[in-house]
């Protein structure tokens, strides 16, 4: 199986687009006509990432008649994985955490707890941070790292007097409104907050803290909320210790495909799911122009979607898991209520260029870097060892210094070394930039964005519910917050349509 | 509603047995027939804590019919909370975080996420830690009090150099079979440890590190396991901060009956949910002497559940959701397997005794406080405030100078001036020991027993699946736990009779 998504390079064979992928579902669908679809279902669940894929589960396990539409040729959205010689690549979300409730939930729920290994093995070679800047590079053991990294955070979080704990102490709180001291910080940029603190950082915490404030935001300081980066900060329980554990440590061995087929697995099992690859929607209708909310009514379908190849589906509810930034391309008729239609008009910021490169240098396997402001690679460091005894380095840009890694090859090779000397045999990547059903990576908000729009994203509209993990309220922007939003999503169509 | 369960005290009223509690549920079967089922049911679930509400609710949800058999008057097993004027008393499992995720994603699923409050409030009175020992009351400021537990776990854990991150990384893990490592640390008790680092330890610090470690067994030092402990540490991130978060920090507003009934409340929507309160199972045959694993036969009923009250039902499998020290209180046919039935004969070490006092001391709500070696009371903190503006105190004695709390009210009330003075008008109270549904509160493991038995436990037998918190893989002992469990248990009968 294959997806023509994603990009690999060889020196032998050049750049090639399309990567292996289990994600490619065979046969593309079990729909049997290829004509307009008579059938009415309970649920029409359009994009087939986690919270797409949660929702079809759960609502078809429940004892709904589901139809899946995913507009690419693969499962999973942003979070995908690709076996080439016998080692997975992730191409976007990768990492996993048990501090996660909703992803380690579904773990635990297929056994898999014990397919996680740990992206980090410091037992070798260049067992070192490397902090390359305009000065060049300083060398670190990881236990220096870790007091860095610590101390510049604290600084960056201590808003309160105590790093952030008093500022943002429930961070799953799904109230709705942020509150007057979460809309103080979201109406700040980390520039902003940089420049309060710039006084405090010695020059390595500076570049250290920006470093790594960009690899979790893909934007820019000046794009990126000091409130959004709070939130991890929080959710990830205001310790460095914590957000490593929580966001670059473990990794499911088989890929994240292997456990996105897990859920289509299960609702097919149910034989109430319907689906179809490769057919993106062009347009959800709303016939019934009445707000669904508890009105009950519910019985007959009133929602129609229409795909870009002219087929047309009806259902009692759409859940759309379409992501903020290509939620405009999608024609809504009513259209989007004002404040979710500002929402996707802005978008979000995060540009990251994800990229891997397998490498003959087995000494890279436990270093971890950072390379700025200079460099278009800010964030990398060895992830793995493939079956033919390379190292596998992973790496992350983003709207700083933003490239796009097909148009020159040799210069993505070249940003590599922008850590360390390295002889890049392979190069796999998926750019999410250009992709246009997702314009971009995980979630990330500019300055103001979530005291604008938070709660008009995870509003229902009539009878269509909208699950992202764009508009998670807990790990917003993670695979955990998809299924969370997936979760929440097929609760509300069971309670529309089965009275729970 | 209320429950023949749990006592309180006033001075006007004495000491009365049963308590309110919305877990009982009325009416207390839904079975139409008082004279033995005809009815043929997919599964029986045998006890209705979170193990047997979530195996009864997710099979039923996924379309089988159910039947949920509680010998008790009320669903939530040994977590179940009384509304006493206006307040929520907890009377055995209390807290939960989002770092647990199996209860997390419930309580997100239920949304239930803004119904947490903190257990704790640092505001006023006295805002200190007591710690009491033989030779008098030292106080402490609440950070001293974290630096000094921090301290004292950090050395009880640092079996390796750090903390015991390395020692025990993977506490999720469900693989089985205790590796080497757990094993050696499953050998030795608590006792052995601190014997090992006595000469590390300040005083303080003895008496802090011993207090806590009985607070988390509810047994003795001697039969702690050293390895069950460090387990509850690396669960909670090895850190006492962590240990904070995810064992006493945050409980639900309105008591945990309220979460329980939304399980129960969502099975029964299904309307494949009968259910019968008490209603104490006496045996459980399975008629199938095969063994069903992987044997797809699962037509017919195999498995005959008869109640004390000479009732039999049947089904075609059954989840037991019986806790450990009670089920060789079950006859099982054909008899538990060898290794099940010696774990079972062996039981768990945990006789914690759990009292809550209200006092009219505004100035204790702040107030943290270990009494220890002395004292039968060892732990107590300010948990709330009742809406008469009184303290809430809770506080934790076990099988270390173990008492009956009805036995004694006087003695109740004097265990609780063991940490500072107070005016107590009001206990309340359930007797876990003296519970022959539970004998004992939460698991706690004996040293070797682990090692012994958890695989033993954790297997099915024939048609019988068993689920329970006390052998769960990750939070083992708590909520979560049992609602790991519960999904596991309700996923594999799936796997059996619906072919997923």
């Amino acid at each position: 199986m294959a997806s023509s998504d994603g990009y690999s390079w060889t020196k032998a064979d050049g750049l090639r687009p399309g990567v292996p992928c289990i994600g490619a579902i065979q046969p593309p669908s079990n729909l049997e006509s290829t004509t307009d679809a008579t059938t009415d279902f309970d649920v029409i669940v359009v994009g087939a990432g986690y919270a797409g894929l949660t929702a079809a589960r759960d609502t078809s396990v429940a004892g709904l008649k589901v139809l899946l539409l995913e507009a690419r040729d693969r499962i999973g959205g942003r979070s995908w994985s690709s076996n080439i010689d016998g080692y997975p690549y992730e191409m976007g979300g990768t990492w996993v955490y048990w501090g996660q409730a909703a992803v380690w939930r579904e773990i635990a729920r297929y056994g898999m707890q014990d397919e996680l290994e740990s992206s980090y093995d410091f037992s070798r070679g260049i067992n070192k941070f490397l902090l390359a800047s305009t000065d060049g590079t300083k060398s670190f053991t990881h236990e220096q790292e870790d007091a860095l990294m610590q101390s510049c955070l604290a600084k960056l979080f201590n808003v309160d007097g105590k790093d952030g704990r008093d500022a943002l102490p429930m961070p799953h709180s799904a109230a709705g409104r942020l509150s007057a001291s979460d809309r103080r910080f979201d109406g700040v940029s980390v520039a902003d907050r940089v420049a309060e603190i710039r006084a405090d950082l010695t020059p390595d915490e500076r570049l250290c803290l920006e470093g790594f404030v960009l690899l979790c935001s893909g934007a820019t300081l000046a794009t990126t909320s000091f409130y959004e980066m709070l939130h991890w900060w929080a959710l990830c329980g205001h310790t460095y210790e914590g957000c490593v554990n929580h966001l670059v440590r473990f990794k499911l061995r088989a890929g994240q495909s292997s456990f996105a087929v897990r859920f289509f697995g299960e609702a097919l099992a149910t034989g109430r799911l319907s689906y179809a690859l490769s057919e993106p929607v062009a347009s959800i209708a709303d016939l019934d122009q009445s707000d669904g909310s508890g009105s009950g009514s519910g019985s007959g379908s009133s929602v129609r979607v229409t795909t870009r190849s002219g087929r047309t589906f009806s259902a009692k509810r759409v859940i759309s898991a379409v992501p903020l930034n290509v939620l405009a391309d999608v024609a809504f008729e009513p259209p989007l209520r004002a404040g979710r239609a500002a929402a996707a008009a802005a978008g979000h910021v995060n540009q990251t260029v994800k990229v891997h490169a397998e490498v003959r240098d087995r000494d890279l396997r436990s270093f971890t870097g950072i390379s700025y402001p200079h460099n278009g690679l800010v964030y990398g460091f060895g992830d793995g060892e493939t079956p033919a005894g390379n190292t596998h380095v992973v790496a992350f840009g983003g709207q700083h210094r933003h490239f796009h890694p097909e148009d020159d090859i040799d210069r993505t090779i070249a940003e590599f070394q922008g850590f360390a000397p390295m002889n890049v045999e392979r190069v796999v990547f998926h750019n999410w930039s250009r992709d246009e059903f997702a314009k971009g990576a995980w979630f990330f908000s500019a300055p103001g964005f979530l005291t604008s729009h938070f709660d008009d994203l995870r509003a229902r509209q009539g009878n269509i519910f909208f699950a992202s993990s764009d508009w998670a309220s807990g790990w917003r922007s993670f695979i955990d917050g998809a299924i969370e939003e997936g979760t929440r999503a097929a609760a509300s169509v069971r309670a529309d349509l089965m009275g729970k």
